[in-house]
Order: structure tokens, then sequence, then C-alpha cells
């Protein structure tokens, strides 16, 4: 069994850090919140009272947390206190040149590295069943793999440093894109008297075919789990997505890639995330474009 | 066996009707092209000199006729010369106005109707494995149904007239814009380091995983049959998917709904298309979006 | 002076038929709606029971209806009705191809025609400063010059058939993107400091200048008489933009022209309508851009 | 006169710096070429080996350089070393926040700054009728305003710090919008069967009225000093015309602001670029959407 220290023990580094702490491991965590800190030690976390407290004398170093310069920060402080050669496992959400300067500095230590964001919400994490997209050398994903092996449902060796963030944003590119077509597919159906079930008879069987309609569907009655069918609780929220959708636009701007559809779904889940329904699932995109039957 | 007229004898129309022939029915048919006459000949077809020659004294007339103008001026001339209560089938992808107006024109001469799109192509033609997305009364389309079996691989009620087009234009709709995120998800994904096998064993495992990245993958070599491995030879033509959205945009122009995606989509085939490659599987929306590495 | 039949006498259509009766011309006026009629029979206008009545034994009929259905529908009653030669004006804006049928029926009677939508609103039409963009053969435009001055700021001969409606539609395509443009640097500029006056200042005197700005500014302040400082009361309501756009859009379609902007843009007041402010003026754009602030 | 260090001699730094020699000013330059530091000699320009050489007991330093990387980095060279109270002036047109953070740097050794972008190009900066958008305090842009003299047409304080580059970029992504839409009104115009002057003449004495139609119309005629009828030579480059739309994005995404035709108009000059058309002038997105005449 290992020594691991946890940084950021939110709602998704909490479970994350619990599942591993059942696993056998010795887990050392911390967290700015006080709150998270005392659910952490009821899970039976070693409380910490410092990022660098929690990353010394460990086997491995594991965070996360909201954004790159989080993560730049937090490295920039454990970096020379911890033992050289711990593996620093970043599951953040974070942009891809944020990822690839952590992986810079960790390996100016003699640290092994990777980057590994997760899909699979508050509900795999808990589940122990998250899908790790992974970048850095294959030496650090083998090492990284029994680590993750209580969280996880499947890893993934995506590339080199960085390609775990890439992996994740271009994936969640084509969802945020496929979600508002499957919607104004709906949308549009609706209005020409077309019922939700044909149409989901239809496309789930055809070329129309994808996750965000066979598993999201943004409708009630097709998909009897999908959270239209419970008033758009989250599920992945408009505000998650609309995160995700942003770090791929830096990434495009900063490489020239074109992204037409993925600029523009950025642009409408950030208008209905002014509209106030952040919180919503994202499949609620549909709700705004059926807005002019109440109107 | 039942007596079919057949109108429209041309890449598409002309394999359905031998299908026909070989199942047993008797089936007389016309085009203006007089090759595929000839070749329909070949195929057991009995040849007529107009539509009204092939309209008369069947039991069922089928048409497979390029857009709504042509529907509504065939039907003009055939439906006085066509025996009462002949079940009209148009296979036809046409506008939604068109079709209702054509079921309404068959009822007011006391005919059964169905619209009756289908996906699958000229393959899908010839090997007599067609997605029939129908719309109309359910006496209409349980009698179609026999009649379509030796074309079809799958037969869908969709709804009341007019539901079959609106079915395929839905489907299409969302086929055209998860192909184009799928696409800015390679291009994306190359120029930050992403290997095409690792985003494909990410997407098509996670929420990305779509019809366009699964089966027509448009980067070569995850998906050995996709057209990206064939030089994007089609498929699905560029101007075909065009060809559709525009329908799509005609009905939700219409109706007044939202369809922002959709409208993008449109323009960007649309672009594609002028720039000569409208005879390209419409995965090639990949190569306009990668230019920049010949530039 | 003329004898004019016009029929259409609503918000346009009234007040240009008060102009007419003003400058001495004899009129004869015909309006589904009672009130119309009345109001017109107050302003002098002769008032008909029929178009027919309205357009029998005139030199001029003058057309102010709601769309291209509606004037081929008016035309096909009154042509066999009307004495040949008489000057046919179409002041509606219309789709393009059913303006140029408009004008074919017109001379299968042998009647002179022309397209003239206009511009200038009901303000405009009230103080008989319209613009007519006009379509038509140079003796048409011509014999129309003097029957349009008593209701006109400006004429402009745009063509042959349809050329009017042709530049109204792509002048108001223009006139919806630069607003939405100018909305949005105004929400941008917002949060990140930049006062409305100082954007204004430097914009209007820069290669940023436009119409929107500086006639119809969408913030309050810098241009007294823009709407945004009335509550963003119309001025040119988010509905009529919409109609024009979608004529664009539809002209578009038929004519394989490429308008990523004008697509966009059609989506973006559509939202905009199905959210309930259809009857704003369409500078309220910017509304639905700083909708985060009150969220 | 004033002694005046300046930064960056290139196509727009030589000829700037060119124009204060002129009025009488003593200016030390540096660049990284040696051909621009010769050109610069030429000129009247004192030559130095580095940028500190450049700042040292100067009462004035003038950067102009390419990205906010360039600006950060330099001014981490020279603040230490330049006198206390030398008016820091930055000429380059870079993002908001490394504005802001310029300014910081420069305050932080009790500088005064000013950002000041301009516009105008390398025919402005030669003929020194540029204009200059600035932000900082009044008591620096006071200072400021009479060392730009010699370089200026224009000289607007926009606000604090950054407002100057908040300034350009607004007008420059309302200038990117209304160009493409000026180029769709011409292209569906061209369709439609509206010839270049018709529309022009229509659209410039009404509310489609823009810079880019009045005078940098992109078809070849209405306006003769526009590079379309230059075979579209710049003029203000497609590159140069995405770079700014790129920092509005930058900048947009930073605040959550909503640009959705910004966001769109980006993709459509990134396309233009990667399609090898970088350096035309940005009319020439029209070239794009006319293509299908040739193909």
């Amino acid at each position: 069994m290992a020594k691991i220290g946890f940084i950021g023990l939110g709602n998704m580094g909490g479970p994350m850090a619990a599942n591993l702490v059942k696993a056998g491991h010795e887990v050392s965590g911390f967290d700015l919140s006080k709150d998270s800190l005392k659910l952490a030690a009821d899970n039976g976390v070693e409380v910490c009272q410092s990022p660098i407290e929690a990353a010394r004398a460990q086997d491995v170093v594991i965070t996360m947390l909201p954004a790159g310069q989080h993560v730049l920060s937090v490295y920039g402080q454990i970096l020379s206190e911890a033992d050289k050669g711990t593996l620093m496992i970043d599951c953040s959400t974070i942009d891809v040149e944020s990822a690839k300067q952590a992986h810079k500095h960790a390996q100016d230590y003699d640290m092994l590295s990777i980057d590994a964001p997760v899909s699979g919400g508050v509900g795999g994490a808990q589940a122990g069943t998250l899908t790790f997209m992974a970048g850095g050398t294959s030496e650090a994903f083998e090492k990284a793999e029994e680590i993750l092996e209580p969280m996880a449902g499947r890893k993934v060796h995506c590339g080199d440093d960085g390609a775990g963030q890439a992996a994740k944003i271009c994936n969640n590119m084509i969802l945020g894109i496929s979600m508002i077509g499957v919607c104004e597919a709906f949308a549009l159906g609706e209005k020409l008297g077309l019922s939700h079930q044909a149409l989901f008879d239809v496309a789930s069987n055809s070329s129309g075919q994808c996750w965000s309609l066979t598993t999201y569907c943004p409708v009630p009655g097709p998909v009897a789990t999908s959270p239209a069918n419970n008033e758009y609780r989250p599920g992945f929220a408009v505000d998650l997505m609309l995160k995700d959708l942003r770090l791929a636009q830096e990434a495009a701007q900063k490489v020239s890639a074109q992204t037409h559809l993925g600029a523009h779904a950025a642009q409408i889940y950030g208008l209905l995330s002014d509209l106030g329904e952040g919180g919503k699932d994202f499949s609620a995109v549909i709700e705004m474009l059926r807005k002019s039957e109440k109107a």
C-alpha cells in the first residue's frame, strides 16, 4: 500500500480520497475548507494543515483543484518539499498549457508526473467508476495505474504531457456540440408534429445516434434515467460544460485550430448560464429553444 | 403479389425497383432518362412512356424524385388517372410542406398515401436494406409495409402526414452537426499532440460517442470502413448533406424553430461545396479544418 | 393628378395613402380591417368593398401587404379586372421569388409593374420621407417616380424585376448583423471597464463606425434619439428585423449564397423573439447579452 | 524637447520614431533586427545595444511590440533601470490582462504609464496620422499627449489602465463583423441579380451604412481607394484582423462576455487564413463567399 497526499477534497476529491482509504492506502489530505477537511477525516483521511504538510514524505501526491493557476500555485509550494521521485497525479481539469507547465516543474524536481482529468462526475467519484484520461510518460502512467484503480472504471493513457487534458476537452467539445444538435432536432421535430418517441426511435437506431441522445436524452420519456426526467437537475451542469468549452477555446486559440461549432456552442451555453440556468443539466439547452411556446 | 408503378428510376429508384421485381411484384416504371429506363428494363421492369402510363391500374405507385416540386408535378398528372384507393408511396426526400400537400392531393382523389424517405444510400438501395421513415395513417402504413419489405432493412412509422420527412431531416441535422463536432475535435487534438487513435479510444467509450465517430470516423485509421480510409469517396456526399440541412432550415423557418448549430452547419457544408468538394464524403469537412498544415 | 387604387391600409399603407390624397391624387382604397378603412375614409380615401373594386379603372394600383402569398393572391384577383397598362406598384416587403412572379403575372396582363419596398418605418410613412427601393423596367420606374413623390424621401432604381426586394434584404442583413456586433462590443467593453461614451467616441470616429452605432446606439446616452433612451420602444422591432433576415435566408438558400453571419443573426433575433422581446426595438439584443448582471 | 527611448522599430515603430526625431525629440532606439536598427539610424535615431540601454535616463519610454509576453518581458528588464517618474507609453496591441499587469509593474517602480494602441496602419505611422486609444491616469495621459502629437491624427483618453486596449479590440470586433456582413450582402445580391453599384447606393445612404462599406468596400468599383480595386492588397491584412479578434475572444472569455458574432467572425477569418489568404486585405473574405462561381 502507498502513502498518498491528496490536495483538494471537495465534491470530487473528497469521495476519491475516501475510496483510496477504503482500498487500504494511507491518505493525508488538505483542503482550504474546514467542512471538507472534517468530512475527509470522517472518511479516514489524516488531516493536514497545509499543502506542504500533505506533500511531504509521500509516494504519491494527487491534486484535484479548480483551475490551472491553483495547480501551478500548489506545485510551486510543494515540489521543493516533497521527496524526489514522488509520483504527481493532477486530476484537475485545467488548460493544456498549465498542465504542460506543471509537468515541467515536476520534472525539474525529479518527480514523475501525469495529468489525469476525469469524467463521470460526483456519482462516478463516489462509486469509484471514474474514467481517467492520462498524459505523461509510460513509466509514470504505469506507476499511476494501481493508485488510480480504486477510483477508476477506466484508465486511458492518451499520450505525452498534457494529452489527458487534450483528450478531455476534445471529448467534451463533441459532447457539448452534439447535445445542442439533439436539442435542436427535438425542438424542430415538435413544431413539425413529430413525437419525441418517434424521433428517438429513428435517430437512436440510425446515423443520428449519439451519447447525448441515447444516454442523456434532453426530453422526458425515451430514456428513463436522463436528467430531463428529473427537472434537468444535473447530471452535468451547464456551467461545467461551459468551463470545458472555454478551455477548449483557449487551447484552440493558442494552436490556431478551427473550431467553428465549438466556438458557437460555447456562446450558447454562455447565454444559457447568463439567463440564470447555469446550475441545470446541460441538456436544459432545449428549454431555451422552446421558450416560444410560453411566450 | 402487387402491381406497382415506379416513377423515378435513378441511382436510388433503379435498384429499389429491381428488388421489387426480384420479390415477385409486377413493376411498371418511368424515368425521364432513356439510360435509366433501359437499365430498369434489364432488371425486369416494364417500361412506360409517361408517369400517367406507369400510374394507371396499379395497386401501388412509388415515386423517387429529386425535390418537392417534382413530386407535386407528377402527382398533378397521375392522381386523376390512377385507380381510386391506390397506395401512393413517396420515397423522395423533400420539404415537409410539399409532402403534406402531396398527401392532401392524394386524399382528394381517395388514395391512401405515405411519405417514406429513406436512409442507407445507393448501397442500401442495392442490398435492400434501406431504412424507411414513414408518415401517414396507420392504415396506409400497414398496407405499405409488405410492399417496402424487399427494399427495407427497417420501416418506422413516425406519425401523421409528413412525419417521415420530419424524422429524416431531424436525424440528418443531428448527423451533420455531430460530424463537424467530431472533425473539429480531431483537428484540435492533432494540434495539441493527441493521436487520432487515443482520441478515438477515449471518445468512442465516453460521452463523445456518436455515429459520426464510431461508424464514419473522419480520420483514416480507427474505423477501417470509414470513407476517410478511401480518400473521402462517399459514403454520403457533402452536397446530399447540404440538401438535407437546407430542407431542415426551410422547415425551421416555416415553423419558427431555433436551430442555431443547424443553421451554422448548413453554412459550413455550403462553403465546402463552394470550395469544390461537394462530391466528397461529408466527413471531408476535416480537410477544410486542417488546411493550415499545407498553407 | 392620377387615379390610384390602394390595397392594404394598415400602419404603413394608411399614412401613405393619406399623403397621396394630400398631394391631390384621387385614391380609392381597400383593407380587410373595418377600422383601417374608416381611418382611411377620414383621411380622404374613397372606400371600396373589395380589392377588385379598388383596382378597376385606375391609372395606378399600389399594394402594401404582409407577405408574398398575399400579394400573389390579390394580383390573382385584380389583374384581369384592371385596365391594361395600369402601373402596378407593390410596396410590400416580400420574398424575391414571389416578387418576380408578381411582375410576371402583371406583364401577362400587359401591366407596367415595379416592386418597391420601403424603409423608414411608420414615422417615415407619416412624414412622407420613406426610401423606396425599386425593381422593374426603366419605363415603369420613371412613371412611378411622380406617384411615389408625396410619400418619399428617396427613390432608388435598383435594377430589374425583384431588385428592390433584393436591395432591401441585403441592406437589412448588413443592418441586423452590424447591430449585434455593436451590442457585443458594448457588452464586452462594459465588462472590461470601458465607459459607453469612450467606446462611442472611439468607434464612431474610426473603422467601427456604422449606422447601428451612430444612429441607433444600443446603450442609453451617446445618441439622444436612439430607442435605448426610450426603453427600447421601436424604432424597428425585433420581429420585423427577424422577418427581413428570414426573407434573406430564404433567398440565400434558393440561390445557394453563403451568408454565415446572416444565418447566425437570424437565429439570435429568433431567440430574442422567443424570449418574449419581439416587440422591442432590435437594439434590445444588448439586453440579452447583459443578462448576467441581473442573474 | 524630450529624451525618448523607443523599443521596437519595425514596420510601425520605425516610422513612428522617425516622426519623433523630425519633431525635434532626442530618440534612442532598440530592436532585435539589425536591419530595423540601421534604418532607424538613417532616420536620426540613436542606436542602442539593449532595451535597458534605450530605457536609461529618459523622460519617456515607448514600446511597440508584437504581444503581451514581449511587453512584460521588456518591462521586466527595464523598469529597475529607468529613472523613477519616467513616462511609459506602450503602443503595442496586446491582451487587456497583460496591459493591466504592465501598468501595475510600472507603478511598482513609480513610473507613469499609459497603454496606447493605435489604428491607422503603416500608412498612418508614416504620415503621423495614427489614432491613439489610451488607458491610464489623466496625469499620465496629459503628459503623453504632447509626446504623441507628432505621430497622431487623434488621441482619445478611453479610461483607466487597459482601457486603450479594450477600446481597440471592441472597435475592431465591430469592424471585423461588419465587413463580413457587407461581404455577405454583396455575395447574396450578386446571385439575386443586384448590381454592386445599386447595392452600394442603397446601403451607403441607408441603415446598412458602415465604414466597411463606405471606406473599404469589398467589391471593385464603388469606392475607388478600397483594397478591392487593388487585388485585395492590404490595407488591413486578414491575419492582423484575426489577431485582434482573438485578443477580443481572449478578453471575452476572461470576463464571461457574450460575443456570438465576434466568436463566429474569428473562426471565419481563421479559416480564410488557413486557406492561404492571411496576407490579403480582410475584405477578401468576399472571395471565399463567391468561390462557387469558379467551382
